[in-house]
């Protein structure tokens, strides 16, 4: 079954490791973002909001979306950007603990989470405070004084990935609410949101979802605490009724009310074809199999390339589907990597990040991969004036 | 010069009268979309937030937007929705001003904006209060309790124009803030941000400026007061060094703070077609021509259709793009009008709008919409049931 590369566009002799910062465009999209542009747009204008489904795209996406993370229908909702929709959740869960300051959070998390959670809460001058601390100690930093325990669940630098379970039901046994940020897991990882009973989630689609540059975002809500919550984002396509242009807000059934304004309908349509590929796989293949592509990575490498130093954790329990190794000269070898046809990426200090992504990479790219490092390793490419002057990859 | 039909996508036989909600398609954004699918995503995939400038184009779209609404190089943002847009610029707006309590809006806003606006300060809960007034009233509503004047400039149901200049110094003798949205003046109506010296400006892409259904918005901020904004949507990409991935958020440079999150490329694509055919047109040239077709729409119904009830201002300098007709079959009259190929839309209780867009609209147009209307009207087919029964376009 795995993998299904003639269902993506691959760049001819590239080996692609990056699908945990953009994955590759799904063979369809092309068609479909075409069709929506040329008939949808084209010929059907300002109809194409109720001929075309454009209107409910973002919930009918949802839906879609929702069993990946174990999600419920009517739990999720499409739209915005990731930090948006952080942003909504915190508010959200801090509105819901009105006698509590702390945001806990940890040093892995993804800088926006931190920084959209920090600007709610200076602005709202409530006494609200940003407590980050190191990620090893998370259980025994949740005390009654949170309010919100914020966490990416994948570290977007070494893959280490949290026990949302475990650490879900801590916050619980506080009296907290919980947030998971998504990023590196959708797509990825097994997630199993109602099973945790985290009250918010929220993540993007264009990494491992394959949803495109800029594709939208998703939040996810516990449906039971759904109907208390009234969005700071309080846009008006989250009104009850947003065509009767009423004076007055009034929230939208469910986790509609997290919707704020128009949905990128172009964008969607790529998440929409992205999104079918998985209607014939099981996530739990999918991780299956990127745990043996990570696990041959890692022993090959660690093999072949001594001088690197593994950084993500060892146990694939506890490990995303990405696998970082640090070397003080990373940057450099990554440049020359991806010189090679060898996509992987960079972060400071010294971190080389690899994605495995069975959609569209077997055993034998890994060999391959491994290969290239091995040569570039062993005839200093990395140490080239060629590779060091090369522009960062963002 | 104009029209310029050849330029955009339209349906034969189609005359379209709803730029004012979605912009027909740019010829050559199709293709354009189509090269950032294929082309950048597809060939160059992480590598094109550099090699394809994706990291830059909110702010080189930006700068090409500028001169439309009257705004200097490195004062415009692209990215998110309108109702996003008036978030930040209401909550900027805010904190500059804060021994002040009053939000200044008026009933002809659209409901985003006063939703926007109630879901901060609700929020917030430092004993903010939006005060909503006709719109006649507004410059004598302005006191020296109003923080934040934030008005649309066009009504988006009337086309009703707002006198920006004198609103925006009434503000300023009140010692208050300004904020306009522009959503129905972007690419319709002459606009001179510097010259008013109003402090921020929001405004949509998909209506006048064609730019595809869910493109993104924009932000102005007047550039002397820009580096004393403390964003609450403070996201990475509006940090200082995004890649840096630093624990602290530090605003970024002008304009580029009120970016937030990852930006909608594909979206961005069409923006940058339907942005280049301004290039060779004058908004002056396209204002005077959009005059012209609305008095001949405004007479031809006026002498042809008595039952219509002229519900925008007869001076064409208080009017924007559109023109409003009140009639009590409006909506069913709009139906029938639609599936003769003339689309309009319609506004609760009454309201059936036309908006008149020289870009692709001439005389003929107009005359032929009249002609359509006269035979609807004079054979009741608004009264059959075939048009009673259709759904609303929203």
């Amino acid at each position: 079954m795995l993998p299904i590369k003639d269902q993506f566009v691959l760049p001819e002799g590239m080996i692609y490791l990056d699908g945990n910062s953009l994955g590759p465009l799904p063979a369809a999209a092309a068609q479909r973002i075409a069709a929506t542009v040329q008939d949808q747009w084209g010929q059907h204008l300002i109809t194409g909001w109720n001929k075309d489904g454009w209107m409910h795209q973002p919930a009918v996406l949802g839906n879609r979306l929702a069993p990946l993370i174990g999600a419920a229908k009517d739990t999720v909702m499409l739209g915005d950007t990731l930090s948006i929709k952080v942003f909504q959740a915190v508010s959200a869960a801090l509105s819901l603990k009105p006698d509590r300051s702390v945001v806990l959070s940890d040093s892995g998390n993804f800088p926006t989470d931190l920084y959209m959670a920090n600007g709610l809460i200076e602005h709202l001058k409530q006494g609200h405070v940003l407590r980050v601390v190191d990620p090893i100690n998370m259980i025994d930093s949740i005390d009654e004084s949170v309010a919100v325990v914020l966490l990416t669940h994948v570290d977007y630098r070494t893959g280490r990935m949290h026990d949302m379970a475990r650490i879900t039901q801590a916050a619980h046994e506080a009296g907290a609410i919980m947030v998971w940020d998504l990023a590196h897991s959708a797509g990825a990882v097994v997630v199993e949101l109602d099973a945790c009973q985290c009250e918010f989630a929220v993540g993007c689609t264009y990494k491992y979802l394959n949803a495109g540059p800029g594709a939208p975002a998703f939040i996810y809500i516990r449906p039971d605490i759904v109907e208390s919550i009234n969005p700071i984002l309080s846009g008006w396509l989250g009104h009850d009724a947003p065509f009767a242009f009423e004076a007055e807000y009034r929230p939208g059934h469910g986790v509609e009310r997290l919707r704020v304004g128009t949905p990128p309908v172009i964008q969607m349509a790529a998440l929409e074809s992205a999104l079918e590929l998985w209607q014939h796989l099981s996530i739990h293949d999918v991780r299956q199999r990127s745990i043996e592509l990570s696990e041959l990575f890692i022993a090959l490498v660690e093999q072949r390339c001594p001088m690197l130093t593994l950084a993500s954790p060892r146990r694939s329990e506890e490990r995303g589907s990405q696998v970082s190794f640090a070397f003080d000269h990373g940057y450099a070898v990554i440049q020359a990597l991806i010189s090679h046809g060898v996509v992987g990426d960079f972060r400071q200090p010294n971190l080389m990040r690899f994605g495995f992504t069975p959609l569209y990479l077997d055993e034998q790219d890994v060999r391959s991969a491994v290969d290239k490092l091995d040569t570039i390793l062993s005839q200093s490419l990395w140490d080239r004036e060629e590779f060091r002057a090369m522009k960062a990859v963002t």
